[in-house]
C-alpha cells in the first residue's frame, strides 16, 4: 500500500493555478484546471491528476501550440435547439468540458436531452469526472472524445490508428446505492503506461494485450509497439465510435493528431457530451408504487443479489477513495508525487512542499 | 459453407404475416413482423430471423401474455420536447421499435437529437436492425434494451442477473465506406446458444466465458450455468447500463423478467432509442475543404490504412450478406431453416415450402 500525505486542497489548488497562470492561462482557466485536478485526486484518479495535466500541457499544449491560453469558445451556427456545436479554438480542455457539461444540463432541463459537440479541443483528461459531476447533480451523462495519440490497433490490425479513449457514462444513483455509478474505462486491454511499468519490472504482459512491430500479439513488453482493444472486435467497435463521432464533428486523421504536422490537416481533438434529464426517461409506471430512484435501487439490488453481494459497482472504488479523502480533510499524494509537484513549484516560483510537513493519511 | 436456397421475399413475408395473424396480431403488426424478419435475413442475422421471432412469441409472447396483439402504444406525459416516453402495453416489439425509430428521426430533424424510452415492451429481436435502418436513412442512431432472460453474471459474480443484450450504434457511413457502420454485439463472451452448440459437439468453451454453479469459470459446457461478460469489468459495465437505463424507464427486477411471476412486479422489457441528425454534430470546420462525410471517409481510411487494410469494419459482414441476398433476388435460408418454417406453415394452414423448388443461392 502506498503511503499518502494529506495536502490541503487550497495549497494544491494554489500551486496548480500558479502553474497554469505561469503558462499564460487566464485566472478562470487556471481555476478550472485546479478544480478538475483536485476532483480527480479526490476520487483516486492518480493517472489523470494535476501532474498529468501539466505534463500534457508541456507535451502537446501551450508550449507547442496545441492548447491556446485565453482562447474563446465560438458557438457554431446550428438550426437544432437541443444540440450545440462549439469551436473551442484549442482552449484548455477542462475549462471547455466544464462549460459543455453545464450547457448540456441546461439543454436537458429544457428539452430532456442535450448534446454539445466540440471541435478544435484540447485533451480534457478524465471523461469520467465530467459525467460524475453531472450525475452528482442528478443527471444521466455521457461523453467520448478522440485521442491525443493513436496507440491501439484495429481488431486483427498491426498499426496503431485508434486511441485508448474511453466512453464515460454517469448515472445519478447516489440515492439508490450511495454514489453515482460511473462506467469509464480505456478501450485497450491495458494502458501504454502499464506496458512501460511491466517492462521496468521485467514482467510479461497479459495475453492479447499488445502487438509487436509485425502486428503479432506479444506478451514481451520490450517488443510491444501498440495495444490491442479489449474484447477483440467488441472493444475495437467501441474505439472506432470515438473516431467516427469525431469525424462527424470535425476531427481529422487519428494517426497525425499529436504527431506529424501535416499541412492543411487538423491536429486537435473532438469532444462529444450528452446529458439526459432522468425524468425525461421515466414512464412513471414503476412496480409496487416505487419512485423512479427506488425502482433503480431495486434493480441494482437484484443484480447484486443472489450470491453476487461481493461484486462491485463501477464508480464504487472512486466513491470509496473520495470518502477516504474527505475523512482526511485534504488531497492524498505520495512522496514521489509531491516531489514531482515541486518541479512545477520551482518552475513558477512557488514554495515547494515538504511531504513530511503534511499529515500521513489514514 | 451452408447451402442456401433463395426464398422470394414475398413468399417469406406472406408466411410470417400468416403466422402472426394466426396468433391474433393485427395486419399492421404482422406486416412489421414480416418486414423486420426479412431485413434480418437479408443481412445474414440468422440468430434473429422469423424463426426466432415466432419462437420468442411462443415462449414469452402472445401465448403466455407477455406480448399482447393489437395493443396500443400510449404516450406518457412529458414536459420534455426532445424526449418521448411510451407505454407499449406489451405491443409486438418490432412494431414498437419501428415506430420509435420513426419518432426519434422526426425529433432529430427538429431538435438535433431525439429519444424514445419505452416501458412495458416486448422483445424487439435485433437492435442492430433499427439503427441500421436509421443509418441507411442518414441518421446516427443508438438503442439498448433490457433482457428477456438474465444469463450473465456480474464481474466476479456467480448468479446470472444481467442480459446478453447489446448496445447498438449505427452510423450513416454509406457514402464514406459503402455501407452503414453498425456496432452491435452481446455483452457476454459467447451466447448461451453457443454453449449449447459446443456441448452437442463435445467441444470446450473459450476461457472465461462461463461459470459453473459455484461461480467458478469453467470451459466445460456441461457445467456452464451462466455467462461471463466480455472484457471482465468492462463488459459488465456495459451490461449494467442496460439494466440501469431500464430501471430509470420503469423496468423491474432483471432476474424475474420472463421467469417467476412475482405479484406486483413487472415482467416486461424496456427499450431506449436515440437518433442524432449528423448535421447537429458537425462544426463545418473540416480540414482540406472536405464535406462532413468526406471527413468521416478520411478518418476511416486512416484507421484502416498503414498496414491495417485487411481489417473489417463493424457492419461489413452484414452489408456483404445483404449484397449476396440482392444478387440472388430473394432471402437465403438453409434446408433446415425451411423445414422449421414448415412447422409454422402447418400451424397456420399455409402451403409448406419445398426447399428443392427454390434456386440454390450463389
Amino acid at each position: 500500500m502506498d503511503t499518502f500525505y494529506v495536502v490541503p486542497e487550497q495549497i494544491h489548488n494554489n500551486l496548480v493555478k500558479s502553474a497554469y497562470r505561469h503558462r499564460g492561462f487566464s485566472e478562470t482557466e487556471a481555476a478550472y484546471g485546479a478544480k478538475f485536478s483536485a476532483y480527480a485526486t479526490t476520487h483516486g484518479i492518480r493517472t489523470h491528476n494535476a501532474l498529468k495535466a501539466i505534463h500534457l500541457d508541456d507535451l502537446f499544449g501551450s508550449k507547442v501550440g496545441g492548447c491556446v491560453p485565453n482562447a474563446t469558445i465560438e458557438e457554431r451556427p446550428s438550426r437544432f435547439p437541443s444540440a450545440k456545436v462549439w469551436n473551442a479554438n484549442l482552449k484548455l480542455g477542462q475549462a471547455t468540458a466544464y462549460e459543455a457539461i453545464e450547457t448540456c444540463i441546461k439543454l436537458a432541463d429544457t428539452y430532456g436531452v442535450g448534446t454539445v459537440s466540440v471541435d478544435n479541443a484540447f485533451h480534457y483528461l478524465w471523461g469520467g469526472g465530467y459525467v460524475l459531476e453531472a450525475a452528482t447533480r442528478g443527471y444521466i451523462a455521457y461523453t467520448n472524445c478522440t485521442a491525443a495519440l493513436a496507440e491501439v490497433v484495429p481488431f486483427k490490425g498491426k498499426f496503431p490508428t485508434l486511441g485508448t479513449n474511453p466512453h464515460s457514462w454517469g448515472f445519478p444513483t447516489q440515492d439508490a446505492v450511495g454514489f453515482p455509478i460511473v462506467i469509464d474505462w480505456a478501450t485497450s486491454v491495458v494502458a501504454m503506461g502499464r506496458v512501460q511499468q511491466l517492462l521496468r519490472e521485467g514482467q510479461p504482459l497479459p495475453e492479447n494485450a499488445a502487438v509487436d512491430a509485425n502486428g503479432k500479439p506479444t506478451t514481451d513488453p520490450s517488443k510491444a509497439v501498440a495495444l490491442i482493444p479489449f474484447g477483440a472486435h467488441k472493444g475495437y467497435g467501441l474505439s472506432l465510435i470515438n473516431e467516427i463521432v469525431g469525424g462527424f464533428i470535425g476531427g481529422s486523421l487519428p494517426t497525425i493528431r499529436n504527431r506529424a504536422k501535416v499541412s492543411g490537416e487538423k491536429h486537435s481533438c473532438c469532444f462529444y457530451f450528452q446529458v439526459i434529464h432522468p425524468e425525461a426517461l421515466g414512464s412513471g409506471l414503476f412496480a409496487k408504487g416505487r419512485s423512479q430512484i427506488q425502482n433503480v435501487k431495486a434493480v441494482i439490488e437484484d443484480v447484486l443479489g443472489h450470491g453476487n453481494e461481493s461484486c462491485m459497482l463501477p464508480g464504487q472504488p472512486e466513491a470509496a477513495f473520495a470518502q477516504r479523502t474527505r475523512k482526511n480533510g485534504g488531497l492524498l499524494f505520495t512522496e514521489k508525487e509531491i516531489e514531482a509537484f515541486n518541479e512545477y513549484a520551482t518552475e513558477c516560483g512557488q514554495q515547494k512542499w515538504d511531504a513530511h510537513s503534511f499529515k500521513v493519511a489514514l
